[in-house]
């Protein structure tokens, strides 16, 4: 399993010194929405020139405009671009290909999709990298996202099933149950006055 | 009729030359969402500090973490912050309220809302300022918002109501039958050698 480690209500600043200390026991690192709106994708390049064997995340969350916003995170060095689930179909294929082109990923934010399952069926039939069953920070609610995963997971190949939001030592084994290539961890690791072995603690709980 | 120009694909330098020669004839400057993502909200800051009689929107198209979010776009200045329809309704309830704790306001984005009456119902009663419906960039389709208006506009109060998408000399009639306090322009005058006269001119078929 991969653990990627989500930045979000941080400076840039901070980002790096905890980067420091944590890099190599992390898989990915995030750069969260409210970091992009707060520094844009020069939060994206500054960590991918001090960490270039990082796979960095860009956040951006595509609505719309999907070849563009995507393009701009290819060139600032993102290895890995989201785009939501409730975006035209059109926009999803647009930061597909555009991703495709550079050699970088896209990972689908399957946040309040209306219909999971038909949704689900539309990203692997055009090349979706990673789906990601997302528990949002401002409506927590596990049993929602593992109610979604129930309906979802085996539709969803292992190797692109994502899961965001609420993980920590409480909700590891749940997540475990669904073996997903990724877990993308934040709040427990902000928290912690101990990141690193907060991080090292959770994977052994989450690879169990 | 306020007409507001979109910024969505150029620089923060060429947004300021537009600007200067078109400010008098607009009334609210938007920082769209791949200006965000490039520049973050550096580029609200510029544009209000560079013009502090504008109102200026920040196209940051909130799905989460609402509360953080609103406040670094109020923190930058912008008057008004936009949030999407479909976000959970804590998330757009967080924006709303830390927009009016500063006197700021929200846009709340109705692109791809699955239950438009029952979102706009939820909207009115939490007092969200504008509710804009939105022609997708990706996926322009004027019948397609003018049937989402055409369910929705008799319970959106006439000055929250706001279209944006596609709007030129062609669907400008279209438009105007809804009299929206806010008709959101970008493609038109950035396809126009003249945007000034572009404005002058739409605003007056969208006002007839």
């Amino acid at each position: 399993m991969k653990i990627q480690l989500a930045f979000d209500y941080t400076t840039v600043q901070n980002m790096l010194k905890v980067l420091k200390s944590v890099r190599d026991v992390i898989d990915i690192v995030e750069i969260g929405t409210p970091m992009i709106i707060k520094y844009g994708v020069e939060a994206v390049k500054v960590v991918k020139n001090t960490y270039p064997e990082l796979t960095v995340l860009s956040d951006v969350k595509i609505m719309d405009g999907g070849e563009y916003e995507a393009q701009t995170c290819v060139d600032a060095g993102a290895d890995i671009i989201t785009v939501m689930g409730v975006a035209n179909e059109s926009t999803i294929i647009k930061v597909v290909e555009t991703a495709k082109k550079s050699g970088r990923k896209t990972l689908i934010d399957m946040m309040n999709v209306p219909d999971p399952v038909k949704t689900v069926k539309f990203l692997n039939d055009i090349g979706a990298d990673y789906i990601c069953i997302h528990n949002a920070y401002d409506a927590l609610d596990m049993d929602k996202a593992l109610s979604m995963l129930g309906e979802t997971a085996n539709l969803i190949p292992k190797v692109k099933l994502v899961i965001a939001g609420g993980i920590n030592m409480d909700t590891a084994a749940k997540v475990r149950a669904f073996s997903p290539e990724i877990a993308i961890i934040g709040t427990v690791v902000r928290n912690s006055d101990d990141p690193r072995g907060t991080i090292i603690e959770l994977r052994k709980a989450l690879e169990a």
